[in-house]
């Protein structure tokens, strides 16, 4: 099948070997899957990343190598084609998403990121069926594939423990930042502030459900926040993911803050803990979703509690995947880009 | 009257002025006052803490110039001397602990870490009446000077909010490593398991009730808690302090740990933010303690629930004061050093 692939750090087009769907799988069609922020690091630092999961002792295996051909993509929306033996509860037809995640000996795989399981930037994916989850007759299979990276904000949200009354201050205005936005709204979070040097990113931030937005070389963002949250401590979500990022964060932060990360740095960073210690300030990284939470993101954007339609700013084949991961390096004007096998 | 004073990053023996009680305040004599490490800090490090203190916006105002004779130590028991105007509650003659906190216009002060107010390492000091508690009858001062550190643990795990059926892994076992060794037992947490590189203060841990210590150059003491604590993730105190600790806390910490840092790290440190993230970690940096606090522990030593007189190493008067803080750059064998002006 077609597929973009990763190999030595570099993107292309090549034909690779069509997914063959094991005991409880299924064969599905990519008809979209947004490229993450995630695959662009993952491009550059494959060696650094499979180091690290391993000697941390991530719950994730890494089956990757940076010398072997990689198909990326995780963020999928996809239509079922054939069932393997014994999968139950999808049938052909069905336009289904999936936690990127397939259940099977020697694994849990991660779909995109595993060289047995070929991501949403190839044709055809193998994933299980128990994972799948159909989209309801009617919602748009763009919107659908927008379920991945929403449920990391409904996520977040959740493990910030964030409670009525108090509000948010939200550094960065990328798909990560965007999809916290859009989560605060819906458990009634205000106000909510937003920080992002992109004008298109604040209108969008705005449009998603933040209160106040503001451009951190005009104002800095806890200033914002003060002008709007009074002396409560905001919970603030890092979304940025860049060093020196939690460094100042955890400097402007107020007493007894919490400090919620999500955006992922993936280069060592410097902070000074004496901040942390004289203003007891709780940092919790955060990661992913819950299988729970990542059914409600879907019902959500279906039900259009969550309206994601405006954050996608691109459509493209799989032809033009290597440009548009040269484009996103400087991604200040897009937000989420499909990669529709349908247009080439 | 005489004093241990810093000054200039040197510590010398000289006489400085004598406290005067304001309105709602005491005047009391040192009976004894234990060294803290962070007094070695803050001789070496007192412009950059000040700085960082302003620059964060720490709660805690620094009035300290290192040009100026500064009269140190905030972990004091006293005997009330003489009442100033409107004081209330207390009588001379009663002995008291205090939270190193004076309530005046232009404050609050941290006693031992102001020029307007000097802590324990001098003959005399200047207390809030109102902060003063008194030790009860039969209790031995040197033992009701233990009440600040101990607090300090006693908040710890407090803040920690660990549970029964969790349990806790203690990395140091200085004063601080000791005091969370404490208070875990005092609220029934097992297994506790605490590593030191030293063989005397590991001999305390086990005394202060460490279920296992460990000696990190023999055993990892994640290792060690694996063996004992099973599969769950303790709830991991750190309490070293040292630049580097933190970063290899994050790497080798369970997934969904929860990670205290009671520790003061003075010095700029490098994390790796992804280990954090992949295994959604969880850090709280603790400080100090809250009033209540401060009296619970004051109850629970002069009760003996905790036993604090096997961690009194050392007993020196003010004379010695200098001595000790060189001794103490390498405090392998001690634990509390308590100076009693007394004692000469």
């Amino acid at each position: 099948m077609r597929a973009a692939v990763t190999r030595e750090g570099r993107m292309y087009v090549a034909d690779v070997s069509e997914p063959v769907p094991g005991p409880g799988q299924v064969l599905v069609e990519t008809l979209a899957c947004g490229i993450c922020g995630s695959d662009l690091h993952v491009m550059t630092h494959m060696d650094r990343l499979v180091e690290a999961a391993r000697s941390s002792g991530a719950p994730v295996e890494m089956d990757m190598d940076p010398g072997r051909e990689l198909v990326m993509g995780h963020e999928f929306c996809a239509r079922v084609i054939e069932l393997g033996p014994d999968a139950t509860g999808v049938r052909p037809g069905d336009v289904v998403v999936s936690m990127p995640l397939v259940i099977a000996p020697g694994g849990p795989f991660q779909v995109g990121y595993s060289h047995s399981y070929p991501g949403g930037y190839g044709e055809r994916m193998v994933l299980t069926a128990a994972l799948c989850a159909k989209v309801p007759d009617g919602v748009d299979f763009r919107r659908a594939a927008l379920t991945e990276p929403i449920a990391v904000g409904v996520h977040a949200v959740a493990r910030s423990r964030i409670q009525k009354g108090e509000g948010a201050l939200v550094l960065g205005c990328g798909p990560i930042g965007l999809a916290v936005i859009a989560a605060l709204k819906l458990e009634g979070i205000e106000p909510v502030v937003a920080a992002d040097f992109s004008p298109a990113r604040r209108a969008l931030a705005a449009r998603m459900g933040a209160h106040v937005v503001v451009d951190p070389q005009q104002e800095r963002a806890i200033d914002a926040w003060g002008r709007v949250g009074g002396i409560r401590a905001p919970v603030i979500f890092e979304a940025v993911g860049v060093p020196g990022m939690l460094g100042d964060v955890m400097q402007f932060a107020p007493q007894a803050s919490r400090i919620v990360v999500v955006g992922v740095c993936m280069e060592p960073d410097t902070i000074w803990p004496v901040f942390g210690v004289v203003k007891e300030l709780a940092l919790q990284f955060v990661f992913g979703y819950e299988p729970l939470e990542f059914l409600r993101t879907l019902q959500v954007i279906a039900q259009g509690q969550i309206d994601v339609a405006p954050l996608i700013t691109g459509e493209i084949g799989i032809a033009d995947v290597p440009s548009a991961f040269e484009t996103l390096r400087n991604p200040r004007e897009h937000v989420k880009v499909l990669v529709e096998p349908a247009l080439g």
